[in-house]
């Protein structure tokens, strides 16, 4: 399936996590506020870049970008939560976009899991066939504005051997959350207990393997949520945005 | 010297072109606009991110950056330009900032330069005792809102056997341009006279040296004189802030 026809099937009603899906290419997460909040949540990536990889912002008021022609931000993911004053408000499966609603696209770590795969690096949350374990931490982004809210990482076991191989892998994609933020310890992050994930499922370790984090495209979800817009639109978790670049472009 | 004691006496009043000082500290170029402007200005750099790669941007009517703790961004650059509606209005040694505006710390390839001279790789304009030469591209940037304007890019010769490993270095850089936009023909770019730069000096060929092309920190300015706001501070060409930052920090 090409990246064109996985939108078609989304944009015509089709709802499925997009993990897996159209192996090879880009996929993006989604935050979309109005004009007058467009600069806090821009510089609040600009200031957080490992959590929060800025790929594409749209013009106000416009559902295209560059990163997939022909596109429509407003109905080509499969799902989208709606947020009112700070608060989920509603999920469904295309929105209403507005004359001043700015859209950013944000990296995901789908696009460096391939590089790790490709490598022979294991991903303990394939395997399983479960989502990736996500954390709020006790670190606080570099605030931006009226924009503010903690750190949220991506926690994937890593086999000892192949930690440093992983941290070079993923160092070399700056756009997609780069190298890790922390390999080892949960308490460093203020992470009580890597069985209880705050987004995702928990994953199991086999013998050998090290829990490391990675910054994490929900940490503009928990930025929402900590700062309040009066509206604003995501992805629902898991249900991304697939784009036409391939994620070989993304490697420095 | 160190970046503290460089600053200090660019504060005092000392004017100098800053390459060469501090060896191994980032240099970053500067522009600030009003807070009206501000998100046009971080958007253009988000879409234009080989020419215009930001490193860090204030908070407004703030004159501070985490990459220099201390450092006040309206008296430590040793000369400064002010432009009104798209016009140089003057060139002064301390400026005064105002409530409203936003500086932009745009990364130096001062900073790629240094790694190319440890592998060995001769800098034509070193040699020469010369500003690096700079010309206006036929390219357009992406715009973004009321800002748009042509790339501007640096030039180098260097011998086509260390061309590869000239893009590799820099490659692995992309917080200051990354790698080259383009190698070998300037008419690519719409350059016609190598001879004849629009910023910089012109620089001398030895034999088997190719033209190498990088995106240039020039380019804002090129775009504020396009677009035309009301009002803008930039560094004045060559005269550099000097941050903290060791260089080897934007190796990815």
């Amino acid at each position: 399936m090409s990246p064109v026809q996985a939108r078609a099937l989304f944009r015509e009603g089709t709802v499925s996590p997009t993990a897996g899906w159209v192996s090879g290419y880009t996929q993006a997460n989604l935050i979309a506020v109005p004009r007058d909040w467009a600069f806090d949540v821009l510089l609040f990536c600009q200031r957080n870049p490992k959590p929060c990889p800025v790929l594409d912002v749209t013009d106000p008021g416009s559902t295209a970008t560059v990163l997939a022609p022909g596109a429509d931000l407003s109905t080509d993911f499969p799902r989208y939560r709606v947020w009112r004053d700070g608060e989920l408000a509603e999920e469904t499966t295309r929105v209403d976009w507005g004359e001043d609603l700015v859209g950013f696209l944000i990296g995901c770590s789908f696009t460096f899991e391939s590089g790790l795969a490709a490598d022979g690096i294991p991903l303990r949350h394939w395997e399983q066939g479960r989502n990736v374990a996500m954390y709020v931490t006790d670190r606080e982004c570099r605030p931006a504005g009226r924009l503010h809210g903690p750190m949220v990482v991506s926690m994937r076991p890593i086999p000892a051997a192949q930690v440093e191989r992983a941290i070079e892998i993923s160092g070399r994609m700056p756009a997609v959350h780069g190298a890790p933020v922390h390999v080892g310890d949960p308490a460093e992050l203020g992470i009580e207990n890597l069985d209880k994930p705050d987004f995702g499922e928990a994953l199991d370790f086999r013998d050998g393997d090290v829990p490391v984090f990675w910054g994490c495209g929900v940490t503009p979800q928990a930025a929402l949520m900590a700062s309040r817009p009066p509206f604003a639109i995501t992805h629902a978790p898991g249900h991304m945005f697939v784009t036409d670049v391939e994620d070989g472009e993304y490697r420095v």
